[in-house]
């Protein structure tokens, strides 16, 4: 039987290994979201033994590392200003969660072919909250629409960050552009019918 | 050698069974988008080696339903009239266009996985180039903003059709009430910075 020292000595190996397999494959799977988990075990420095007896598939590393991207996003979005003009606060946010959105874009090709979108879905659950009580501020404030369900408006949202992602995978739109576009859009989407479409320059600020 | 009437019936037989197999792909896939080669198989009435000597691979099945779907959806946008306002032709193209995308949603769920966003995207070339059109009239008309490009504004189209297919997908927006949120959505987000948003009850009509 091992002993108490070597019990506590394994557990703090198993809990490197993980840490070192979670971090390599955000990396790996950040930069090629086919990344092999051979690719993975070798970036963690460990054999694919000890990744297969920590993790008992790939779908199982995707979502670890889809998890650990969405806890340092969450870290991010903490510090965005989210009183004042609902507006103004959406182009913020817009502002920070599109640089996550921009930089986690091949982790999420990865997490779409590996998890279901009900999983993909219940990993933004930080992220949608915040959504969620802004659109639902600026709707009891009068300056987003009220004819169209929050859980709507919320899903526009990121439909629009995340297509944006796609068109910069594919070449089509510069990455500095994206914050503006993805603004514009979704400030005039979330507008009252019969009030006008704020200006915002291209989107940088209503 | 074989006959010139065995050769025409041999490549006659080979395009009955190709058909046979596009047809059964398009509804099994259409029903669940893990449908396996056997099934599809199954449903067309040929054996696996059949199939996989007219398919190399489940990608080739996916893209030939895909482009079946397609070229079926291009008929049924043709019988749209895009003639007159611009925010009427975009509302009654989204209701077309919308119950093409929630019967093929399963189907486009297999594509997303078998193909690459650039093959989708081609395979969308049909639609897209309509909607193209569209805003570029709706741009030219004043009805349209100008400061964001029509490539752009066609994504925001897409990306708010498909997003609303995983909500249904997801029991999370009841079917009958896609249209109309995708039309209020897309109204707003299309209308020029400055200008109000059309009034469109529910986005049914503008």
């Amino acid at each position: 039987m091992a002993s108490k020292n070597s019990t506590a000595t394994k557990r703090a190996d198993a809990l490197r290994s993980i840490e070192a397999i979670v971090q390599a494959a955000a990396e790996c799977l950040g930069r090629n979201p086919e990344a092999s988990l051979s690719e993975i075990a070798r970036a963690a420095g460990v054999g694919r033994v000890t990744l297969y007896g920590h993790f008992a598939s790939r779908a199982e590393v995707v979502d670890a590392a889809m998890s650990r991207a969405l806890d340092r996003g969450n870290e991010v979005l903490d510090a965005v200003d989210m009183t004042g003009d609902p507006r103004l606060a959406l182009a913020r946010y817009i502002e920070a969660g599109w640089h996550l959105v921009d930089q986690a874009r091949a982790l999420l090709a990865a997490a779409q072919r590996e998890l279901s979108a009900g999983r993909i879905l219940e990993l933004h659950a930080g992220p949608a909250a915040r959504v969620e009580a802004l659109v639902a501020r600026g709707r009891a404030e009068g300056v987003f629409r009220t004819d169209l369900p929050v859980a709507w408006m919320v899903n526009v949202l990121h439909a629009v960050m995340h297509s944006a992602a796609e068109e910069i995978r594919a070449g089509r739109l510069p990455s500095e552009r994206a914050a503006g576009h993805i603004t514009a859009t979704v400030l005039a989407a979330f507008t009252p019918p019969g009030t006008p479409v704020p200006e915002t320059g291209d989107g940088a600020h209503p």
